[in-house]
C-alpha cells in the first residue's frame, strides 16, 4: 500500500494513496442501519439455525443487509481442515469470530449459529469487537427437548458412543452467564422467538423498525 | 437445524424449518447488482491495495455493496496464526478464498489485495466459485518500479537478507496466464486503472453503470 511519496517515479506514475476510504460508518449511513454480530449459542437441536434463518428472512424482507454463518457454509469451507478435538473446536470458533468481525466491518448484520459451548471461546469472539457490536443469544431449550427432537440422529449416536465429545452428552455446555438475550426455544413459537430478537435490535438501535416480520 | 417433524413435541414447540431463505439471487435483486470476487494480484508495491481501495470508493459512492480484504484486516485477525512459510502462505490464500466466497454469497462485491504469487493458489480460489464470479486482476508494475517505490522499505530488507522468501527477490512471482484484466499499474494513472476495472464490471453485468467514479 503506497503512501504519498515525494519520489519522482511515484509522482510520474501517479499511484498515490487516497485518503478517502469506505468505513463502517459511511456504509451504515448509506444503508440506514447499523451492523452487528448476533451470536446464537445453545445445544444441538435447540433451534439456533432455525431461529437465525427466520430472523435473517425477516430482516432481509425489510431491506436490511444480513448474512448467516453456520455449519453448512463454514465447516465445508473455511474450517474444513479442522476436526472436533478441543483445539480444533477452539480454532473453529476463533475463525468464526474473526470472519464475523469482517462482516461487521462491511456493514452487515451477521448471524452466527454454532453450539459454541465454551464460555471462553464466546468471550474471545466478543472481545474482538466493540461493546455494542456483539449480541449473545442463548437458545435455552433443555437437553431433554433437544434429544427428543434429534432430527439428525446425533444424540442417539452420542449415546451409543459412535460420536465422542458430543455437547450435552459427553462434553459440557457452559451456559451463558449474562447473554444479551435468553430465548426459551424449547417452548416458544418461532414467531415469538423472532420477535424477541427483532425487538432487541430495535432497542439497541441497530435497525429502526420492521414492518413485515415473517 | 430441524426439519419439519411429525413428533408431538416438535409440533408443540413449533420450531420448524422454514423453506423460505435468503439466497444470493434474492439479495442481488433487492440491491440491484450482482456480487463478485475481484482478485488483485501483483508484486509488493504494484498498487493492488491502492487500486482496490480506489475502486471500492467509486463503487460505494454509487451505492454498491462492497468490501476490501487485505493484509490489514486479514493478517492481524483471521490469519494471525500463520507465518510466511510456503505452507502458511498457501493456507493464508486458501482462507482468503473461502472468506471471499462467503462475501460473494452475501451479495457483496469483494476486492482482495494480496500478492498471491502462486498460480495454483489463485486457481484454487477461483475453483471455489462459479465461472463468472471470479475476476483476476493482474497489477503488472515491473519489479524495478515496485522496488524503486519501496515505501515500506521491504525490498531493501529483502536485498539485505533481513527478509527471506520475499516475492520478486528471493521467491518467485508466477505471472497470471489469462487474467480477466491486466493493468499496467507501473505507468497508468490511478483514474485510468479504476476506469478499467469499472468497465469490466459493467461488461460482465455485475453492475449496471457508474456515474461518479472518483
Amino acid at each position: 500500500m503506497e503512501q504519498k511519496s515525494q519520489s519522482p517515479l511515484s509522482k510520474a506514475t501517479n499511484i498515490v494513496w487516497h485518503q478517502s476510504s469506505v468505513d463502517r460508518e459511511s456504509i451504515s449511513k448509506q444503508r440506514g442501519h447499523r451492523s452487528s454480530i448476533l451470536w446464537f449459542t445453545g445445544l444441538s437441536g435447540s433451534g439456533k439455525s432455525t431461529l437465525a434463518n427466520a430472523v435473517n428472512v425477516a430482516l432481509h424482507k425489510n431491506g436490511y443487509a444480513t448474512y448467516v454463518l453456520d455449519g453448512d457454509n463454514i465447516r465445508h469451507g473455511l474450517c474444513k481442515d479442522l476436526g472436533f478435538s478441543d483445539v480444533d473446536r477452539e480454532e473453529n470458533i476463533r475463525r468464526i469470530g474473526e470472519v464475523s468481525k469482517l462482516f461487521l466491518d462491511a456493514g452487515i448484520i451477521v448471524l452466527t449459529a454454532f453450539v459454541s459451548p465454551f464460555r471462553v471461546d464466546r468471550e474471545n469472539a466478543r472481545s474482538l469487537v466493540g461493546k455494542n457490536d456483539f449480541i449473545e443469544i442463548y437458545c435455552s431449550a433443555d437437553l431433554s427437548v433437544c434429544e427428543t427432537r434429534d432430527t439428525k440422529g446425533l444424540y442417539a449416536k452420542a449415546r451409543n458412543g459412535e460420536i465422542n465429545h458430543f455437547t450435552g452428552i459427553s462434553s459440557p455446555y457452559e451456559v451463558p452467564q449474562s447473554p444479551e438475550l435468553k430465548i426459551d426455544t424449547g417452548n416458544l413459537k418461532i414467531d415469538k422467538c423472532v420477535d424477541l430478537v427483532i425487538s432487541q435490535l430495535v432497542k439497541k438501535k441497530i435497525i429502526s423498525k420492521i414492518s413485515d416480520s415473517l
